[in-house]
């Protein structure tokens, strides 16, 4: 989360609206690509340019503009003009740090959220924020990189399956929220696989660093619950139908997106408490392997204190010692203390002290 | 719950509505029977095909049919067509892993909950996702497998005991529900055994892993809140009148099944509350032998150890060492110790450290 | 709380509105008993049929009808039949596991609640459930048990003290809520009295099983606060006015119980705190008084051990050990050891260790 | 709290609105005065009877009669009689365990709220009850005992400072909140020297009953909260413009109070998170300083056991043992543990180990 | 937040509206400077009188006007005269302990907030209060002390920057609140480079007050957050648009700032949830360094106490104990010794005990 206040502490003092990239900089050119499309026919077109783009929409149609590379001022403030878009809206574009949210400007509806991926490499999971404008016959897509989890919807547009060539943008804006949200699941299982490692790790052989594997997955859990906790508000403003750009049939599918993310906030939850009880489970049976160390040791020590008195006693180099000259004074030691330790052993047993 | 994630993560990528089963695949065909009943008349037919299904049902007469095992894509489908129900709604049905919820999609309500089972073999609460779908004159129930807790409702109703022969499809809809909800006391009152048998172990004889037994009834409790909670929310949006499927002489009998609810909610929080305790109360019991057995032995070391010191003195070999050569110094060094043990045990008695 | 699951699950598949008693079995006969009254005249009816009662019952008059015992199915019934009660109301009055609730069922008001008592002999707090039916010109009241604390409200009716006489059904129903959650207090006094005692002990000699007392007297406080709880939210609902049953000059003292069950549920929370300081006492004073014992005789074991290992050096048995034959050796050993074990005890004071 | 449980179960059987003084029984006589003014005139009355009141009250002025003392029965009654005030909030004035509240009796207001005050003989906060009852042109105020905050409110009135001569009756009330609520600053700031020194203290030299300092504190946080926390609600009702008795001029200064209100609970607040810390703090220097003594003395110990054991091997008494007639052989031995012992020392101090 | 009470406690008893300096002294002499502005023209006024100012404020023109200093009661009295402000407005601009909070006092705005600011020298954030009051044409603003972060809004209005010069002064309003939320992020990135440096240290060398730093960043963190929440509460009253003062095409800009709002909440529960990570891994890692240790140490004791014991058996003096004549007597017990401590050595190792 510190990414945000490194990202908006940049950019404190400028006049608000003012377009500049706040995230990570990508290297690559910004790209952009689009989908035109009714029942009938479909087109897609790669590496555009703004004005090519804005030559292709047509009313009648719906028009999917999508970018890949946030950081391309020039390209972002030209989008803006030609789809009429507000100047606070392109910056949060822009700045990637947004809390996820649905907002209202004019005609169009502004929709931000994450796309979580998890990455095997560092074994952690990615976000990445995708924006969407809705407009009457377009929507327009806006992502931080290249690569993302819309190839389904793309296929399904190109192929014709499903109802979405027959529906409007409205129902292509769900598409895409329901794309993020279905991946959710994904990234949830890959934790779910590491905190179950994690618990069998526990029982068996805990590493040294566990306690910090432990913290570090509760905190990617939080970082995945504030990644997603707002989109579940958000889609509830939508569902409760506050938003005339979404249409009644298509407030049906949204309401399907909203149940996913209680699934998958639910999930988290869960995961959650197990972690908690991985925890608990881990200092209990350390603290029970210590005190078991402790308790043993101890005893040994306590059986021994006695005895080595007794063996100190008849060291001692008294003249008149009556013991030391008996026949058998040592045997008889011997004797006692043996009696002694497993008196005390006895002691110990019915004590159940082990 | 990571159930959920496997069964969501499968079907990532697939339009909105796609008829795929989710959940653990039921070797077993899925059956369909039907109810057919007025006040007068009442038939029951078992094994039937959807087209039979269709003939069957009759306006002026309530329809119950009965589904079990959803893992037939065509079968869901057909059903579908024949009453005319939304494809989300199918896909939910398919798919196991809802939460509960009541959903109107225009003229039919569709109610989606858990039915708990506990399963004494494994000794562990089984889940079961009931979905009803409500019509004007018929109720569908789907089922993920054979066996069910509706008999007393089947008897009911092939006897004409009670009012429903008497009462429409809404009242059907609320038997069927209320015969779910009654089972979960059942369910609880087995986990209650549990529970008090755990209390007693912990204050007896507590095994080695009461631990994870004790971690493993509090997720099995946070499991069936997770499967109940939700079920009070829907109920209570029927009991408030949002659905005109259910007339208002039916809400009376939905609020006190969402009486019912809160019940079986009150105890999972009182046995929460109770495994809580039970935790505790070994921690704590466990804390205190620990510091006992440590106090005794510590109490023996600390005897013996300075008179273990007094008797080194007298082994030390100078050559002038007067009491040595005392007629009663052997005497005098065992009184001296004595009196010093004795000293000793008599401190640590006044400070109570024993 | 596992009493609401014996009782409940007993009943699981039989129709609802089923007349089966749920709760422990009362040996005693169900007495009836009646008071008809207006502000001129009063009179008292013991040990009536319910047939008795029904040419009782008087337009213009006030009835009490009370029930003692609520196990004589066919006595219920007929109440049910003379008074026109639904079967849902009659079940709820015989299923003693109720949550306190205000319902209405067409023109009657029905309101269950928990009469709360202290048992001096089981030093534990012993629950009744009442239920109240208000109609027009009657008020029918059913208890689990002969003995209540209604007896103050029989004699203002008989003696015609205060208000009560002047007033209508609603009044009364009010003047016996009242007495019941008046008499709440009394129980909570009691529990006070105990935790009192319990921080005494604490402070004091605590004995070896006061953690089961304490977390005894927690499960206590949380069965008080399960049996008020729903009954603040009931009376709530009373005096937003939502029922017509209740006048609005009545309204007021219902302001007035309310007001009192937010008094009991302060002092409940005040109570559990009380509780939580005072287990936080005894644990914190249970580990320092363990703590100082483990270091007192850890400090004494440190000051003799050093000096073991010098009485150890000269009972070597070497060949050429000068300070054997030293005149003062022996002498000059105890001044060191007394050196030493003095400037140990110094510097485990400067530190502040004992 | 318990306060009100003894309060209260001495009146449990009475019927409602009966005057019974419930709460400390303040030996002194009730004493009622009197400030009678307008814009141009003000004059003040002590010692009056009811009677003489009665006759005071002028239309066109605003009339402020205080009552010390709330145990005089007749003197409540009477003051019941003349201004019309219903019995049940005769009632909760005599009755000193109310929760602060604001609530309408037909024309009149009824406000009861706590003031607090800081005893220093006793070093706690004391709390007394007071009810304001605003009618049309007056204002009456009933304290539990003599001696109030009310002073600069008095000399404002009889001096025409501020606004306060040219402001109607609740103008007044608002007075006489603001009064008791700026007086709550004083209070808490005293508090908030408590909890300074015990943090000093803590960090210092703690004494040994400092835990229970601690609780005790705690304790009378919660107290100060539970007597604020609902008088917050209650000006929320006034200020959201609920009563008619406020007029919209005089609303906004309940607001200003309001604001202060909330004020005082967020000190209460932070000084709760003071007292939280200072006790982690406490319990983590101890169980640090525990750590500490127990490891150095183990370190000793550890140090000189195997010393202990080496002149022990050379304290036996076996016929052959070559080392005992070395020449350097005693030199030898001590060369040997100076070795071991600086050995262990170092690899200590490698460990950290101190 | 003590601050808070030592401001509100001197001026207990006074009454509403008294123009009272509470806060911190500043020795400065209290400034005021104006810039009068619209599309065209715009000019700045530094060191003013009120008189002055009075005459430069035009209609058509947006005035803002700074006040640095709140302590001068007689300028702020001017200043309430000449723009018509309530008397508890400037009370609350002169009493500097205010929660952030927007009011409506008729025509005027009136928003209080903090401004924090990072005080390097201190290691600490500091607050000060700003308050701003918006009229038709017109803001005031103050502020305690010189100094503060409105400079790129200077510049914006100087220089025609962005969009400021052709709003009114509800969009001036808003870029002063922006300017000081924009800050936030800086102050806070300055607290979490200090946490992190915590979670280093604590991983590698952690110093002895560790704890207290923890504490103390925690109560910062605490601090900023009540300087921070209520702002966000009441900017989300202007954003559903209660205020009639702010325009609907401004409050799409308030909205943006209530975004910013939520991120710094976001930030600092994070920020919180890192500090307590990083306090339970420190403890653990305290705990764990000090079972280290005890165990370590223990087992030492523990092997080398049947040593001594055995040694001590040769060094008796008994007249009769043949192993002290065997010719390799003392060999053979070098052989046990080294056998016995070889096998305690396995067996621990065995056991994992170290």
């Amino acid at each position: 989360m510190p990414d945000i206040l490194d990202k908006a502490s940049n950019k404190a003092g400028l006049p608000p609206g003012s377009l500049v990239h706040i995230g990570e900089h990508a290297a690559d050119k910004s790209r952009v690509s689009a989908f035109i499309y009714d029942q009938d026919q479909c087109s897609y077109h790669r590496e555009m340019t703004v004005g090519e783009i804005a030559s292709l929409v047509t009313a009648g149609k719906v028009s999917w503009i999508n970018v890949s590379g946030v950081h391309d001022t020039e390209l972002i403030r030209e989008m803006g003009n030609v789809f009429g878009l507000h100047h606070l809206l392109l910056e949060d574009i822009m700045h990637t740090g947004q809390r996820p949210k649905v907002e209202e400007y004019e005609e169009t509806l502004f929709i931000v959220f994450k796309m979580l991926t998890f990455d095997p490499g560092q074994d952690s999971v990615q976000e990445e924020q995708v924006s969407l404008v809705l407009g009457k016959d377009w929507v327009l897509s806006f992502q931080e990189k290249e690569g993302d989890v819309f190839d389904p919807v793309r296929e399904r547009i190109s192929r014709a399956k499903g109802r979405i060539r027959r529906m409007g943008s409205d129902y292509l804006t769900y598409a895409l929220v329901d794309a993020v949200v279905d991946h959710y699941f994904g990234v949830l299982e890959k934790i779910g696989d590491k905190i179950e490692d994690l618990q069998d790790e526990v029982l068996e052989r805990p590493s040294k660093n566990i306690m910090q594997t432990i913290h570090k997955s509760k905190q990617e859990l939080i970082f995945v619950r504030h990644s997603i906790w707002p989109l579940r508000d958000a889609l509830n403003q939508v569902v409760r139908g506050e938003f005339e750009q979404i249409t009644e049939q298509v407030s049906v599918y949204f309401r399907d997106v909203l149940d996913h993310t209680r699934q998958v906030l639910d999930a988290v939850d869960t995961f959650r408490d197990m972690l908690g009880a991985t925890l608990e489970i881990y200092l209990s049976s350390l603290s029970h392997h210590m005190n078991q160390v402790m308790k043993v040791l101890t005893i040994i020590a306590t059986l021994f204190i006695p005895l080595t008195f007794i063996v100190g006693i008849y060291g001692m180099n008294f003249a008149y010692m009556p013991e030391l000259s008996w026949r058998y004074g040592y045997l008889a030691v011997w004797g006692v203390m043996l009696a002694l330790a497993g008196g005390m052993i006895y002691a110990f047993k019915r004590q159940r002290w082990f």
